[in-house]
């Protein structure tokens, strides 16, 4: 049903996607502690109970890995490939790299970026696209031991074509676990599982509950994840079967996603209501037709919204694209659904939901780098500087810190 | 004393450097509920209990800063510029930009990057080169709002220069307020004082305590802040003067503050050992002089320690410096001093402290944008990936993902 955007302002309960995480919160604790305690003991218990699979190796053995890609259709393993280098692609132009300058004679200033040493990424059960942009920024990155956990099918194994796509994108080990016990292992380690510096991935929200916990044992996060969404802004040039193609695709995440059209077209509105009605035969509780008042209203409301996915399909989309502040991933012009983004533009689909776009970014090579500064002056070059470093230094009342200076240039001093 | 390194590897002592924020935590607790729940009210009552000042206006007014300006002398005030310069020149260049490329014909990919609306600077009383650091990299971000909060002085004032450096700097409103309260009203917003998405600056314990806190509420933060830090290695050709001068002014930021010198020469050690004791006139708890078996052995620790600043003076600094992975800030060869980086070299001095360097970044423009994925393909660039994209839909599940690039090639599809 079409709704009007302005009637919309008072429905607190769309604009609120607030991730129910307190609820499970006592839960998660308490798996987190006992894994924390017991290690691998603990796991295959949960392993046991959220998973039906008594599990003898937590981890994927090498052997487990080549038949999986004997297994694969090559066709797959082809599009699985050409997807891979395209996400290398786009991550690798996207990698910040050292570099260095002269900002004044003998005073070099730069930065360097190195890679940590061990990440963990998280991938839900059968996503393997997933495991493809969890590992492939961090590779890129450098990190030397990428960690991928993800839960068992019923038969005890990870399917076959999450192993391919982790093992072509680079993990160094693979865990048949997950939920918040996945988390937990890598956040402090077991006796298989080595603990991580720092989690990725996105996860139902036993994960993203175990995931906000762990920072405070000094584990970093990607960012919380919830329920895939996508928020499309569509004037009267768009594609109404376009639109109501890609709402359709979104509601294949779950039914907690949610597919929101914003249009200032009464006429594209009503056309894309009737295209889902036509291709789902029946009312979609996920999907929202909102109609504006003019773009400019659409815009505002897209910003203050924060989608995952951003689709622009406008007479103008660059007029509209420059506006943009807060979105996950931008995805403009009738040809560029979100789900080109999900598998082949190379770009990362791992993006923040529930607002998050306003105060994240999507995963990228940075999550894997910390980055250091770095300078280096001659006897000239600290010269030069000398009387503001010296002067500051004795207003702020730091006395010995323009002695480190002073003493550099006393006549007794050598160097 | 000098100690040797080998021994050092049983102190549990020296290498734990976890903040005690267990605890404050319960007095942290009680003052962000009283902020969040009382305002302004709650502000007062706790700037008249921990800075004994009973305050009419919590906000500075412009005419405080015209007379803060006035009461400055012209050679600091130049200094202050100086310095900011260097500092708007590092960021300026360290800034990500915008971009876009054509990763095959029609499917143009690329990014660009958003300043947050509104963030929060923390400047510990008196430490007007902290207001620089943390708000013209906000500014360089193109962020609108930047919100200074700085204990006020026993007068109830904020010092001169403090306000002098933050108005220079950019900073939109400045606000009379420290500790965890501080924290609290940036995190929620009182009837005053606006609440922010970040919050970054150094601070106390109960200021780190309350930074920890308010992430739960989705207020990101820069990093935990702990005591300042040196580390320096240093082999036969350092220059013992300098670094017992460098040490010692490391002290200045208080007795938590620690200074290591790693050296794998003897002699520079007893050097250094008695350099300390002519300057201090008495040996310096906080400063330890630690005998490696070679630089080797001294760059591992280095990366163990992961220090906040870190100098190096050896013969061959290169190859020291491209081995270093965890370090805030690094200062390189004898006349780069920390003090220089702290004023005048342009470089950011909010640094991760605490070992936090080996998962965190020193200040930077990042910190303040977040960055969108862009992509923008026409139909023949679609087609292009059509196949990759329809095929690994179809083998993840996702049969409307396939049917929403499927439709976009139907003979229907008139666009």
């Amino acid at each position: 049903m079409i709704k009007r955007l302005k009637e919309l302002h008072e429905n607190k309960d769309f604009f609120n996607r607030t991730l129910d995480i307190a609820a499970v919160m006592p839960v998660v604790k308490e798996i987190i502690t006992e894994v924390k305690d017991r290690g691998d003991v603990a796991l295959r218990e949960y392993t046991g109970k959220f998973d039906g699979v008594k599990q003898k190796e937590i981890e994927v053995k090498p052997k487990e890995i080549e038949a999986a890609k004997r297994g694969v259709a090559e066709n797959t393993l082809r599009c699985i490939e050409e997807a891979s280098a395209a996400i290398r692609n786009f991550h690798y132009r996207q990698k910040s790299r050292a570099w260095v300058e002269e900002f004044g004679v003998g005073v070099f200033i730069g930065e360097k970026y190195v890679p940590f040493d061990a990440v963990g990424a998280y991938v839900p059960v059968s996503y393997f696209s997933t495991a493809l942009m969890c590992v492939i920024p961090a590779k890129i990155a450098g990190v030397e031991e990428i960690v991928v956990c993800t839960p068992p099918g019923n038969d005890g194994n990870v399917d076959a074509l999450t192993l391919v796509a982790a093992d072509l994108a680079g993990a160094t080990r693979i865990f048949k676990v997950g939920g918040a016990q996945a988390i937990a292992a890598l956040a402090f380690g077991t006796e298989t599982i080595p603990g991580v510096q720092k989690i990725v991935g996105p996860g139902n929200v036993y994960v993203t509950a175990a995931k906000m916990l762990i920072r405070e044992e000094g584990v970093e996060i990607d960012f919380p994840a919830g329920p895939s969404e996508i928020l499309i802004i569509g004037d009267e040039t768009a594609n109404p079967s376009f639109i109501a193609a890609d709402m359709l695709a979104q509601a294949e995440h779950g039914e907690k996603s949610k597919a929101v059209l914003l249009t200032d077209s009464a006429k594209i509105a009503a056309e894309v209501e009737r295209e889902i009605m036509v291709e789902a035969g029946e009312e979609q509780e996920q999907n929202w037709i909102i109609l504006g008042d003019g773009i400019e209203e659409c815009i505002e409301f897209a910003n203050e919204y924060a989608p995952e996915h951003l689709e622009i399909m406008v007479s103008e989309p660059m007029e509209v694209l420059k506006r943009i502040k807060n979105a996950g991933s931008v995805f403009v012009g009738n040809y560029s659904p979100v789900a080109a983004g999900d598998y082949a533009t190379g770009t990362n689909h791992v993006l923040p939901t529930a607002g998050y776009a306003s105060l994240f970014s999507g995963l990228d090579v940075d999550h894997f780098m910390h980055r250091i500064a770095i300078q280096w002056l001659d006897k000239e070059g600290l010269r030069r500087i000398k009387d503001v470093v010296v002067s500051l230094s004795k207003a702020e009342g730091m006395e010995k810190h323009a002695r480190s200076i002073e003493k550099r240039f006393s006549p007794a001093s050598s160097d």
